[in-house]
């Protein structure tokens, strides 16, 4: 098969779009920026969902749904929240369609709402207003509530996964008897996260805490994890908020605490996106098209006959049906790809483009030899094995494959993280060969600013395993006593 | 604890708001219609979704995700389709707010959009769209693809779960290369759907076919599953659609056929919602609070200890742990409720509310003689019980109780379906204990009409096990050859 996607090298943009749309990942819809997640792309993110609920679950969160709309009027109550999201969102002013008499289906102009709706592009405000309900005194709290929803914000310039006006993500919103807990909690839920970016996708994220001028429109702190693409861009791969207790007083959600006091309570929020799927891609794939970590494949061995006569392939056949059935034994999914409208070279061609991490190929000699022809996707090796034992050395070289595509992006970051002392350092790394730059900043959001004015790098975060260390500022040469990471990003 | 719920005979509707409230299962939210599902209810619909969607990927299906919004447009593609939702639909006209100036937030009227877009009520229309770029040729079909997702419809009279102006649902929507195997398709469909509403929710379930007047806006054909509640109502439960060609035609969804000839795609759509939830708390609920079948109760098994000294409490802590352990190795969701602010009493009234199935006490006086108190919900009976193989005897006891639950169902619609003869009959039942009647009907939209606008009873379905008998329409005695069954319905 043709593949037809650009290489890296030529245009990593449109690598990363050919790429979504030949492995049948997403597409376009018919609705602007609004993306089809295709099955088999959705197949991934079902697997990073199972995963990451199990993770709630464990840490003691239990999912609930919450409303699609949110009323204007509630949007406006955090003075910073309204701003931040404001010129993003679609509003829904209509509740009835009718026929114009002419035959066109027109907008009931006399079904207007009396309140304007939000289509969630986050639910904070929404959420809180219904912890009011719920809360009375500290035998109430803490309250550790996830969300799966899709949300909707109206932007401009959109890109597959990366970028939609609608996406689906988790949203989790707790609520504290203290700042402490809270703290606490989203603190862990970053771990939460980064845990699953390294151990699952394979990607390796900085730990860190946002700056001012980046933060949640309504959060105190905002921690994040960065994760770095191979084109030398960072992707912010999730979130997680200290919200203090902001939200609670705009919906005056207070408790009664074990004193006996009125208290507002102290809140939480924290997401992951489908955008994970765009980090997924851009961090381990090439230009021959898809390289899954074998955690996350859907299809995580497809195996090819090759064959001449029905003889030699109801032999196969009789491997294969023994082979399927150990490996399922051991949850490992497997694909016995016997099409015979396709040729072996085709359909090697079309799962590697999918990214499946093992595949094996049996001919009517390997049937004779007691042996298959392993290949793994991540190197693109491959190597005659035995066929006895067969299922033990394919779960070894599975978890050998997840190890070696997270080493590798370790090892990427590493050679494309640098230490800066001054500004004309800063934009030769920027400027060339991208990746984090590490360097003291005056804290300011003036400088931040203009920094990103002139060189289009952000500061990703303020690493939370950041040293102490005195220094001055590349840009103002003011005193500084951390090193911050930028980088241009997504 | 007290309940505070309205018992069935004083008011059913009112018992059943009752339920879902205090139960902690939903509640109204402040957008109207629009409901939170809490944590402990959506638990139940996580149940639904496991058990579903497993369902659906064993016959063959994939999940994939397509746009919340459709372009107007589309809406009015399928004639009968846009008339069927057009009264209900939500729609967005804009895409961002604005500080008016005086610290208003306002809808910007210039970010108008060119189109207006609905937000989805079902999805054939932008599904279809999208199956035209994926479909060339016979290879290509069948595509079976099912999606979760939120939709909206725009009801003026709302009730938890039953009918909501959003609610979380599944539609599939397959395409095939022949009419039959769409018909098929549906029929497999409605099959999965009344398999898992009886040995799943513990509901017994009518299969039958819509009548015209009563299909899906679009369908040539609508099967469904009914249900009947405890009021001797009509609920429902599912429904699964062949749609002809009627979408294809309208998104000029063409196939080459193995013979090389242009044909349309012919389809089918099938959903299950949140309703679901309804009919499980009115099928088996008592005036005590839920009745869950442990199929899907969140928590099967309660564990309340009672003692008075801390000794006696480490003692059956000790018990209590292992017996968790047991459990938990047969796959039985149990909580240990050792909460020291309650007494016992609130504590066994609380857990027959939320229909936990079976509950465990355990005091200082069972320790001594190797024994519990073991109840069950349903029943509301209890037993002393060994303390030896407690385990086993739990796992054999829930079972039963799914039984139970089950044939106590099947007994009650059993006595709440009447077949009748004449109208006078006919509205006698329909007016005095309800249930399903049987009848035969000449097959008009006319009479149909005419008999629910006299006795609100609609024809819930025509029975696919319905025999060839010859007979009078009770309504205007004209020839028919089969029995339908009428219902007054939620």
């Amino acid at each position: 098969m043709s593949k037809g996607i650009t290489s890296r090298s030529e245009d990593y943009s449109q690598w990363y779009n050919d790429l979504v749309i030949k492995a049948d990942l997403a597409e376009n819809s018919a609705v602007r920026g609004c993306m089809v997640i295709k099955p088999y792309g959705y197949a991934i993110w079902e697997r990073m969902q199972a995963i990451l609920d199990k993770r709630f679950k464990e840490t003691g969160h239990s999912n609930a749904y919450f409303p699609l709309f949110i009323p204007k009027s509630f949007f406006s109550k955090e003075a910073s929240h309204v701003e931040g999201f404001a010129t993003e969102c679609a509003v829904v002013t209509h509740y009835r369609l009718k026929n114009d008499g002419s035959g066109n289906i027109v907008v009931d102009e006399e079904a207007k709402l009396e309140e304007e709706l939000i289509v969630r592009p986050t639910s904070e405000t929404i959420i809180w207003n219904t912890y009011k309900g719920w809360i009375e005194s500290y035998r109430d709290l803490p309250i550790l509530v996830n969300q799966w929803a899709n949300v909707v914000r109206w932007e401009m310039r959109t890109r597959l996964f990366l970028r939609t006006a609608e996406f689906l993500w988790q949203e989790g919103h707790t609520a504290h008897a203290t700042s402490e807990e809270a703290i606490a909690e989203a603190e862990q839920m970053l771990e939460v996260y980064a845990d699953f970016a390294e151990n699952t996708l394979a990607v390796p994220v900085v730990r860190g805490r946002k700056t001012e001028n980046e933060r949640f429109a309504g959060a105190l702190d905002t921690f994040c994890i960065e994760a770095l693409m191979q084109d030398g861009k960072a992707l912010q791969a999730g979130t997680s908020h200290f919200l203090g207790q902001n939200f609670a007083k705009a919906f005056d959600v207070k408790f009664t605490s074990k004193e006996g006091k009125q208290e507002y309570v102290w809140a939480t929020s924290w997401g992951v996106s489908t955008r994970l799927m765009g980090a997924l891609i851009m961090a381990h794939s090439d230009d021959q098209g898809l390289v899954l970590p074998p955690k996350l494949a859907p299809i995580q061995v497809v195996i090819v006959p090759i064959y001449k006569t029905d003889e030699e392939k109801a032999n196969i056949d009789g491997f294969v049906k023994n082979l399927q059935k150990e490996l399922s034994g051991k949850d490992i999914s497997v694909k016995y790809d016997d099409r015979d409208t396709q040729r072996p070279g085709f359909k090697f061609a079309e799962w590697e483009l999918k990214g499946v991490p093992v595949r094996v190929a049996v001919g009517a000699r390997d049937m004779q030899n007691g042996t298959v022809e392993l290949a793994r996707r991540d190197k693109q090796t491959k190597e005659t094995v035995a066929q006895e034992d067969l299922a033990n050395t394919i779960e070894v070289l599975l978890e050998d494959i997840q190890q070696h595509i997270y080493q590798k992006a370790i090892d990427f970051r590493a050679s494309h993280t640098t230490e800066v002392n001054s500004y004309e350092e800063f934009k030769q790394v920027i400027e060339g060969k991208g990746g984090f730059v590490s360097c003291h900043w005056d804290g300011t959001v003036e400088t931040e600013k203009r920094v990103k004015e002139e060189t289009k790098a952000t500061i990703r975060c303020i690493p939370l395993d950041a040293k102490e260390e005195e220094g001055v500022c590349i840009f103002t040469g003011k005193p500084s006593s951390r090193r911050v990471l930028f980088a241009k990003a997504y």
